[in-house]
């Protein structure tokens, strides 16, 4: 499998004469991209662990072709709600998620699908999450 | 959020004269076709878990309309890996994620995307359970 | 063993022909009973997740014969405690150990015996749960 | 909340003049009335790591007179089954938990309660282990 | 391995004939040179899982001759933020870290470092209590 | 704190120009230096996943000036011991610790110190796996 994969993926491996410059540019695009707002103002108080994460989550791994961004962020909501104790990033990653597509309804379906690997307190959290996300975005409406 | 969702989703609600036999089948018929194969001998040991595996998670859950098969199986690849210690199920997902469309090299990309939220020693392990998985399907060839 | 659980629960087992509508009823008396307060308004703003927590944790497992209320409570209250970040569980099932007959002296036994498969900050964590849902039930009373 | 406990759990201190010695042998022999075999030859190989073993699980929280052994290993059935990754600890005590009187079917209903709280991945592999020690301790006879 | 272990540590057991109230007043002592601040206010709302406390973390872990404070930290920091959801403990532990003499700089390179182990969200959480810590004692001045 | 330490950490920022090529080339060195042994041959099977290993773990992280070899790995075995479920992580960590020159008698003391912040169970599975790296590093030579 892994030389399989390897050769598959291997055209998205950046050429080695690539600078680290390009690569922070190109985490920066996409992250921006994916949050839906400028995030200079997000990474510059993590001091080199938001350069890392422009880096390697956005620059690498979100910038890979094999799997789109709605796929992205229905992994994301999912390990987040399962994982527990990570309220802010999923915050974060509703936000996110409705940016690439995916509807309100879906997120409702993806934490109700956490149910069965992880049980209902950390899936009820999440939904506390969403509703709070949803109803900021509404700006207080309540008929969207 | 919530009276939305229940709102759009109310039309998936069994309706209240609807037996627990028909939810069983509903889910046999459900985990048959996730898992690819006959699920009986699977369910058969684990007693009332493996009705309850067939009515809550296969009758309930993968049967709602508002997600499909293939999104559910990506939330469950995340998380399996996030969670860790979950190998032997990891192991049927693998398989019930190639069955409803997901390729080797998407899976090996989920996998890739947990590196973010759970780091590299869960992501490992669970491109070990891949690499295993997709040898045994290949019936040791290479070459697919 | 399988088989015979199996075999020895099977009465448990709800007759083929039973009704969602009997499944939910029996949930939600049983929710009412284990939280002590009438629960639909807990319940409402949680979509169809309101739904299959009544049916599936109180309809299904907190309905069954082979063990005692207080017994069920001892597992949730050391599992919300050792799982971690699940604080509002936590504090609703400290109320509903309290009604279905723990005493705060038991649950604080719990909280004790997590020391030894979780470590000390979760159980620190859940203390501070325990003491301020004891002192919000006395109505601020030091003498209880 | 904990004045009050404290209070009510002071006559469980250990006389501030009791000996190490003391507290180890107290430990020694109720670790070996829950596992119900003499624990020297588990413990040794864990050279200090055995000794606080016995000094601060059994010696301090399993002597305590505020919740009984039942209770207790109920507790850590629910927790080593809910948390994951320790089955060698579940395995032990499955065979505690039987010595001190929780019969196979409530040791069952305890792994389907955790179902509400960890989901299915870690019931069903706890319900695996489960089965194999109720097995071995049969010799293999299945009508127990 | 044990063996030797064992050996080797031997002379920093406990003579048998040790007291409990020796063990107490060693990890209150220990706690306090740990904590930076005198601890009983701290411990005594606890009641006696307090005293297990300063007994068993302080009075026998943290006082062993084979691993420095500094180096327990380490070890501390990084758990706590790979955990998850011990913020609290994280608190307690930073400003503990800081009085063992690591610098600002080291923890928020401990902090990097379990990027590789546990992801992104946790170490962004870890890191936003490190700030908050380190601004509070600064006294909110920003030149340190 | 953040503006301090991302100053304090800036001329460990790789130059904007750097190349890919000689992040993955750093990376491969460093990581050997605490494998001690090659590792082309572990990272090969992995396939991209192998290559971020090499790039970020190593390459950024462990490359980083902050922290030392020996304070990483300190770090890393409580880490992997703490989570749970990392076992084949954990005995290549043991060997990279006893590479950067933590003694077999320390990794005691780390797995001891984990008793605090993760409990039993986790401490006791991780000294299983360091007995095992210990005798077959020893040749099966118990003497050491």
């Amino acid at each position: 499998m892994a030389t399989q994969t390897q050769g598959k993926t291997g055209s998205e491996r950046p050429s080695p004469g690539q600078t680290q410059e390009a690569r922070y540019e190109r985490g920066l695009k996409k992250m921006a991209e994916i949050y839906g707002v400028p995030v200079e103002d997000f990474i510059a108080p993590l001091g080199d662990l938001g350069r890392y994460m422009v880096e390697f989550p956005y620059g690498d791994i979100y910038s890979r072709d094999g799997l789109a961004a709605r796929d992205r962020e229905i992994a994301t909501i999912a390990m987040l709600t399962a994982l527990g104790g990570r309220e802010p990033q999923l915050r974060v990653h509703v936000n996110s998620a409705l940016n690439v597509g995916l509807t309100p309804d879906e997120l409702y379906e993806i934490i109700l699908h956490t149910l069965i690997f992880a049980g209902f307190p950390t899936a009820i959290n999440a939904l506390s999450v969403l509703s709070d996300v949803l109803s900021k975005r509404d700006g207080g409406q309540k008929s969207v």
